[in-house]
């Protein structure tokens, strides 16, 4: 049915054929990827970018103390990064240093920051990919392992999985040599109270099992957040990782879209990413995985591919559910949120950082 | 830069344009895509198509009587769907009771028939999703729920969340109203001698932590199966679902594809897909949404869609890796597998059932 050219001169042929050989898909939508892209996407030769998780961050609700430590935080872990992929380490080895340092802060919601459950516990998913092999390892609801994210690497490379969960997740850290971390290493006062926040809200308002789309509502705001990182190397290999605490006052074991490959995380040979927001939403557009298929099988730009996805599809199923960072096989950054802020940061080649918060 | 059309003759650039008002993408395929559909890609008006597993199933490993039980039994879980269709049920409604259908039988590695993890229990994923409007449910590891499927379904109907686990989802049902089933009533002398036979050559081979790539090879081969169903509805909606016993001597909590949403399960308002297989390769690869992403952005058919994935891009990884049914708006059918037999049939509007399970 297409190009259907029997009664068409040759030379009309000629042109029809010459103008849809450029890549396809993008159609209306071209010369705005174009804009985009002239308009300032940063690329490095090899580097990385980082989030620190997306939601209602506002100059009014910081303080200057505090951004500063923000600011610190992810400075270092993107020099961390660096240093690895400066020195010839693959990205992977980049990706999981660089989120190490993030799980070991408290000022994330990952590792030792992380929020508390319903049943005051300290509940962490984690998930890496390597984009120039697609193994990936994934962890779900472990709460005795200080960087989730190095379990998630020795579940890719030291086991048959992808993904394992629970105490069978903690058993596999135990065989691997990782020892148990006391749970009261992930108490922060400042989560806690968060929790204690949000039971008391809960009495006011109950959140249980219910119509879904009203107690979502409930979930939403600041209850959520993250840790990612994506890194291009000297090689040309791109390599993703996502770390969290899931929500405050979670329940019934629920898993976000952190440690969900496809969803929360995905690293291919010319495309990776990791998102930071409301995970259901994630997991149900299979954010992470779309981003890299629209630019690999429409032939747009990756910044034109995920900014489709996090400002337009998912703005139009619900506002503020979040962001992701991501990284094309030449090197382009970018890192769109629908939210007020979204704590990131990236850095080139020669090791120079830039690290963001707010929107622009 | 493209479609740059300043210097184009007004009636030719008329031209250019309507030729590439065709959906773009598959240029060079669209013919072979459209051989396949002339070769026999089924169409109904509305109806399902079903899988109960994909593994090494021979006409020389099946006895007749057997061979007899699996017909009739996925025969009757097609009526059972192809009833709620006919009386103007959703494709939700179908896929969740011909699924228990599956569930409730001895014969399917889910439910009833599921096999046991390495602790000698049976741990139970499912994932059910709505493709009008994306609403998703799973479970992962629950060992105590009759019908999963159902489990799922109260998941993405009443909870805000896609996806729970182990006994937190346990707790959740019991907050549903579903009551806690006896473990032994998913005792099945074949499944538990198929533990004993798994643990004996794991002895003669022990299956630890170590490389990932020589051990995979020993969860290979007939030790996975799934059931799952995609349906399209009369108001012209699609659902999929997938219910599963996860892989025989599994150990650490570990998470196949089957509750992962867009791995083992994905439903869209084009395209709805089931997956079955060794998971760890569907989850790397993003399968279900995959086949519906390169549908949608590619513009190719379902059938050339379904058969990059299963028959040539999973198959360049790995043999034998599985299969998957799927459903197109339009009412097509495709039931592509790598392995020597996959359990599945379809129905038409009309009831007529076709149940198959070796290769063509």
């Amino acid at each position: 049915m297409r190009h259907r050219t029997h009664h068409v001169p040759a030379l009309l042929m000629l042109a029809i054929l010459a103008a849809c050989q450029a890549p396809a898909g993008g159609q209306a939508m071209d010369e705005e990827a174009g804009q985009a892209e002239a308009s300032g996407v940063p690329r490095v030769d090899f580097g990385m970018v980082i989030h620190g998780g997306a939601g209602t961050i506002t100059r009014e609700s910081m303080t200057p103390e505090l951004e500063e430590e923000f600011r610190a935080k992810l400075t270092e872990a993107l020099q961390v990064g660096h240093a690895v992929l400066r020195d010839e380490g693959s990205s992977l080895d980049a990706v999981e240093a660089t989120i190490r340092v993030l799980e070991d802060s408290p000022l994330f919601n990952s590792g030792k920051g992380a929020v508390f459950t319903a049943d005051g516990v300290n509940s962490l998913d984690a998930s890496i990919m390597d984009g120039a092999t697609l193994e990936a390892g994934a962890v779900a609801g472990v709460t005795d392992v200080r960087n989730p994210i190095t379990l998630a690497r020795l579940v890719k490379d030291r086991s048959p999985h992808v993904m394992l969960s629970g105490e069978g997740a903690e058993q596999f850290a135990r065989e691997q040599g990782i020892e148990s971390t006391p749970r009261d290493y992930f108490h922060t006062d400042r989560r806690w109270q968060q929790l204690q926040d949000a039971k008391a809200s809960e009495r006011a308002q109950p959140v249980t099992a219910g119509d879904s789309a009203t107690t979502a509502a409930a979930f939403h705001d600041d209850k959520f957040g993250t840790v990612g990182a994506v890194a291009l190397d000297r090689a040309g290999n791109l390599a993703a990782g996502t770390s969290t605490g899931g929500m405050t006052n979670k329940k019934w074991g629920r898993i976000g879209d952190s440690p969900v490959i496809g969803a929360g995380t995905y690293a291919g040979p010319r495309c990776a990413v990791s998102a930071t927001g409301w995970g259901e939403y994630f997991i149900r557009n299979v954010v992470a995985y779309d981003i890299c298929a629209r630019m690999e099988y429409m032939d747009v730009s990756l910044s034109r591919a995920a900014d489709d996805v996090i400002m337009q599809k998912l703005e139009q199923q619900e506002r503020n559910t979040g962001g992701i960072i991501a990284m094309d096989a030449e090197g382009h950054i970018v890192m769109p949120f629908n939210t007020p802020g979204m704590y990131r940061g990236w850095v080139d080649a020669d090791g120079n950082v830039t690290v963001e918060i707010y929107q622009p």
